[in-house]
C-alpha cells in the first residue's frame, strides 16, 4: 500500500465515522469563529470584491443593508470597495453556504456537531425561493425575511434546540431522506419534511413556555418551514462540512476535502495540501430554466453546496432521487448512471447512506483526485442556477462540472509535496 | 369493444378523474351514514361473531369498552354474542378501517371528498404501533389512546381543517409520496411527513385562537404525529375509498372496486356485479416478523387496506417505494417486479401517479377480474400482521395473495349477469 493509499484509508475512516448532530442555533456573530463587525463570509475559495460577480456582489450589498453598516446600495458598494470589509471564505471559518454564501454576524447559523471528532460547522438557515439574498438578491423584501428570520426563527429553532438535549441525530435523517427520494443537495424535500417533523414538537413546546411573544409567532414559523422544501439543505451541507474536516490535513492524503465556488473561479482543498485552494475559472451550469431565463442569462456556478458532492451525497447519490430529473433536466437512467460513475472516482462507499435502487449500496465516497485525472471523469455535481446580475435571483437548477485544471495542479501539488522514493502518486 | 371493455373504460375515467380532498375531521357517529348507537363497523365482507378471528374479536371488545356500552371485557363478549351489536362491513357505510377495521360512533375520522363526484368517504385515524385496536389489542393503554385521540388530537385535527377553507388535496400529496419511496399501504413515511408539515401551520393557528386548553396540547399532538410513520395510511385509505366508489355500479363492468378481509374472509366486489361480495378463506401473509414472533402466531390476513391496491397504489406501486423491503421482506429488484407484474392485471395506467424509476410511469390501475383469471397471476397485496389472539397486536410484515376462487366466481357471475351475445367475458 503506498503513502498515499493509507492517507486515503485514514481519512476515509474519518469521513465514515463521522456522526454529525445539530446541536442549536445561534447568530453567527457568536458563533462563528473570526466573524467580527465588518467581516462578511462568502462561498467558495478567496475572492476580492473587483473579481466578484453579480450574484455575489448583490449579497454582499444586502448583507452590509442587512448589518445596517451602510443605509444606500450606493453607500453598500462604496463600503464595499473601500477595503473596509474583510471578505472571507465561509471555509476558512468551519462554515459553508449555498449560492453566494454571504453570512454576517446578525444571521442565525445552524450548529453543528461531529460527535466522533468533536469539530463543529456553521451553515446559515435557507431563506426559501424566489428573491434571496443566496441569489444575490436585496430588495426590501430581501431585507425584511433576513429580519424576520433573525428575530423570530432563528430565535424560535434555538428555543425548540435547546428543550432536545441530545441534539438531533443528522446521520440518521440524511439516511432516511436518501430513502426517500432526496440526494441532500437539489433535492431535499423529505429532508425538510423529516426535519420539520422532529422539530414541531419542542417547538410547540418552546413556544408555549416563558417566551413571551414567541406563541404567536409558532403559526408564522410553520408557514415559513412549510413552504420550502429546501429548507434542509444548509443543515445538510453543515452536516457535510463536519463530516469533511477532520479529514483534512492528513500528509499525502489525495482526497478532495471541499469542492466550493464563488461565482468566478471553482476550488478545491485536498486534505494533504494544507490550505491551498486549486482553482479555475468556474463553468455556467447546463440545466432547466424557468420560464423567461436562458442560459445566456445565467451566473457562473456558484456555492459551497458542493460539500454535500464532497462527501458522497448530491451528485453522487443522485441514484436514490430519480425525481430530481423534473428539476435538473435529464432522464431517471442518467441519475442512476450519474451515481455509478462516481464509484469510478472514489475510495469507498458510505455503508450508513444506503441507496435502495442500487440493493442499499453504500454512496460513492471520498473523491480521490488521482482517479479524477486517471478516468478523465469529473466530480458530478447538482446545483441551482443564479442570475448574472445581482438583484435577480434564481433562474434555474441544472449540472455542472468542475474544471479539470483544479484536480491537475492538485495533483501536480501532492507529487510535490510527498517522498519522492513512496509510489504516492499511484499513476 | 366489447360491452364488458366499454363499461371498463368508464370505470377507468372515472378512476382517473377521481380527485380526493380532505376537508374535514369529525367524531364518525356524527358523519359516517348509518353508524349510529349498537353499530360497530369491521373491515372486510360481512361476519358474524362466532366466525370472527382474534384479532377482530379483540378489536369489537376494544370498540365496545371505549364506548362504554360494556364495563369489563366479560360484558363485552357477553354483549357482542348477544346479538345486541350490528355488525356491519365499513365499505357498506361509505368507509375503511385498517386491520380490525373497528369504528364505533365516537371515534374521530377522516372525511374526505371527491370533488368530481362529489362522494364522501371516511376512516379512522391511525393509532401507532404497538398495542393497538386495529391489531386486536384492548387493554387500558389502548382504550386510553383512543379517548386521547377523541378527546384532543380529533378535535386539534377538526379545528386545523376548518381553517382550510379548500381542504388539503389527496390527490397531491399522494403523487408526492411516490415519489419520495412510499407505496401508500406499507410504507407511509413521506405521506405522513407531508401531511404533518401540510397541517402544522393551522394546527398551530387553530390552537392559539379561542379554544382553551387546546394550546397547552398542541406538542402532545404533534409528539403524536411526529412518532407515527403510518399516519397516513388511514387517509390514503379513504381517498382511495373516495375514488373507487364511482367506478361501482356499472353495469357489465369487470373491475374490482374493492377487495377487503375481515381476518377470516377474503372478499371482493366488482363494478358490474351489485353489492355482492366473492369470498374465500383469507390466507396468512408471509413475511418478516418482530423478533419473539413466528409464522404460527399469525392470523390470515385482515383489514380494508387492500383498497390502496384496488386503486392502484400499495403493491401495486411498489416499484416507487424500494426500501419497503426492509419491513416486508424481499430486494428492491422484486419490489420493481411487483408493480411490472400489475399492469398485466390492470386495464390502465393513472399518470398523476407517475413511478420515477419507471420513467414517471403511471400505477397499474383498474384490476380486471378476466385478466387475473386469464393470467392467473395475483393481485399483489403488502400487509400487516395481526397475532392470531385478541388482545395481542401487530407481529410483522408482509405481502398475501389473494384467492383466486374470488376472481373466478365473480367472472361466472358477471357472464350470468350480461348479453349472453355479448364478448362480454372476453376469454
Amino acid at each position: 500500500m503506498s503513502q498515499v493509499d493509507t492517507a486515503n484509508a485514514e481519512a476515509l475512516r474519518r469521513i465514515l465515522e463521522a456522526h454529525p448532530v445539530l446541536v442549536g442555533v445561534a447568530p453567527a456573530g457568536r458563533v462563528v469563529p473570526g466573524l467580527t463587525e465588518g467581516v462578511i463570509l462568502h462561498a467558495g475559495p478567496p475572492i476580492t470584491w473587483d473579481r466578484m460577480s453579480g450574484p455575489l456582489r448583490g449579497a454582499v450589498i444586502g448583507g452590509i443593508l442587512f448589518e445596517g453598516w451602510a443605509r444606500t446600495e450606493a453607500e453598500a458598494v462604496a463600503l464595499a470597495e473601500s477595503g473596509q470589509i474583510r471578505f472571507e471564505p465561509c471555509h476558512h471559518h468551519q462554515a459553508v453556504g449555498p449560492m453566494a454564501g454571504v453570512t454576517t454576524p446578525s444571521m442565525p447559523v445552524w450548529v453543528v456537531e461531529n460527535r466522533t471528532f468533536g469539530n463543529q460547522a456553521f451553515c446559515n438557515l435557507n431563506e426559501g425561493l424566489g428573491k434571496v439574498l443566496r441569489y444575490g438578491a436585496y430588495g426590501e423584501e430581501v431585507l425584511q425575511r433576513l429580519a424576520w428570520m433573525r428575530d423570530v426563527l432563528g430565535p424560535a429553532l434555538a428555543a425548540a434546540l435547546e428543550s432536545l438535549p441530545g441534539g438531533l441525530d443528522l446521520k440518521m435523517l440524511i439516511a432516511q431522506a436518501l430513502h426517500m427520494g432526496d440526494e441532500g443537495h437539489n433535492r431535499n424535500k423529505a429532508g425538510s419534511a423529516l426535519l420539520l417533523r422532529a422539530l414541531a414538537p419542542a417547538l410547540a413546546r418552546s413556544a408555549g413556555a416563558g417566551r413571551p411573544g414567541l406563541g404567536d409567532r409558532l403559526a408564522e414559523v410553520f408557514d415559513f418551514l412549510a413552504a420550502n422544501e429546501m429548507f434542509a439543505l444548509n443543515l445538510v451541507m453543515a452536516a457535510c462540512k463536519a463530516t469533511m474536516d477532520p479529514a483534512h490535513g492528513i500528509p499525502a492524503c489525495s482526497l478532495v476535502t471541499a469542492m466550493a465556488r464563488n461565482g468566478t473561479d471553482f476550488g478545491i482543498r485536498v486534505s494533504g495540501l494544507g490550505d491551498r485552494w486549486f482553482t479555475a475559472p468556474s463553468r455556467v451550469p447546463r440545466g432547466l430554466y424557468f420560464p423567461g431565463f436562458k442560459a445566456e442569462d445565467a451566473n457562473p456556478d456558484i456555492g459551497d453546496s458542493t460539500i454535500t458532492e464532497t462527501a458522497g451525497l448530491g451528485g453522487f447519490a443522485m441514484a436514490a432521487a430519480p425525481a430530481i430529473v423534473q428539476f435538473v433536466g435529464g432522464s431517471p437512467r442518467d441519475a442512476l448512471q450519474a451515481t455509478l460513475d462516481m464509484y469510478a472516482l472514489t475510495v469507498g462507499e458510505n455503508p450508513a447512506f444506503g441507496i435502495p435502487v442500487l440493493d442499499f449500496r453504500g454512496t460513492p465516497t471520498g473523491i480521490d483526485i488521482r482517479k479524477v485525472v486517471e478516468t478523465g471523469l469529473l466530480p458530478r455535481v447538482n446545483t441551482g442556477i443564479a442570475h448574472k446580475e445581482a438583484g435577480v435571483g434564481q433562474i434555474g437548477a441544472g449540472l455542472v462540472e468542475p474544471p479539470m485544471e483544479c484536480f491537475e495542479q492538485a495533483l501536480l501539488a501532492l507529487a510535490d509535496s510527498i517522498d519522492p522514493e513512496s509510489q504516492a502518486t499511484g499513476s
